[in-house]
């Protein structure tokens, strides 16, 4: 089992950017995407508009406090941050874990991260050592540690359904 | 050589979206992103200071019409949308098309891709059948098309080089 925490969620500023990563943290197979900061009714309703029309029980959720959420985590925690460990060095260690079962919990920052979040994380990655995007990061860590499997999924429940084509689209509604 | 062409931005509405996009494109190898839609120099301002700061050479230029450029293209077209081909379809094909030094431009949309993009492209490819983000899907796609080498790049002309580090920020001025 996978989830997700987004840091430091800020109302307005970061409406888009936090909607992307619940976006991407669904797509990319993670159950639940946890998020601090300002609570955002938006970014809820968005991301439960794209889950009843494109199927899963994916959901967004406030927490109030990201320390009472790493410290209470029953499995292991994972903070993807440009100044941590190489992916290729860590990522045999991290699905070993997922292999055997450990909930695994994605942490990705906001603009400042907190010291704290460093140490309580089991593993500080960095998915290259340069700024871009937390969507990003994610997205390919999660594609590392599921080795691509992530890519074809389908949802059984879905009432939008792509048919992947050369040129166009082509598009199913139920 | 890799370029990344993000269409439709919005100023305000987009800017760190298309931000995101364009550091994106930068971290995992590309040269440059050309934009459409409308001129921002708040995020060509942003990207530049990247990289002044972190190094290499990449910049963000715009450009007035879509068509123009993927007409003129000399090399292969890479349309990311999720109506396209699964990326596993057609990574070979395309990873040999970059071996042999082909000119790739990786297209990514904005909120509506018109139909012209699906038929100029060479390449129409969907990174999971699922609605997400643009960076995420860039970022997936160039780390296939490079197989994780573009992860551990530095830039030798960088004045910020951050220290992999198992807990913490290590990080270097110069």
């Amino acid at each position: 089992m996978i989830a997700v925490l987004r840091l430091g969620h800020r109302v307005e500023r970061d409406k888009r950017l936090t909607t992307h990563v619940g976006l991407v943290a669904r797509a990319f197979g993670a159950e639940i995407m946890y998020y601090t900061g300002d609570r955002d009714e938006t970014v809820e309703r968005t991301i439960d508009e794209v889950v009843r029309r494109w199927g899963g029980s994916f959901r967004a959720d406030y927490v109030e406090s990201w320390r009472n959420l790493l410290k209470q985590w029953p499995g292991k925690k994972i903070h993807l941050t440009v100044y941590g460990l190489p992916l290729r060095k860590v990522i045999d260690e991290v699905k070993a874990l997922y292999i055997r079962g450990e909930q695994l919990l994605v942490v990705v920052g906001g603009e400042k991260v907190e010291g704290g979040v460093f140490r309580l994380a089991d593993f500080n990655v960095a998915i290259t050592s340069q700024p871009h995007s937390e969507a990003a990061a994610l997205a390919v860590f999660l594609d590392w540690l599921q080795e691509g499997r992530e890519l074809e999924r389908v949802y059984d429940d879905a009432r939008i359904l792509v048919e992947p084509s050369e040129r166009g689209k082509k598009i199913f509604k139920r």
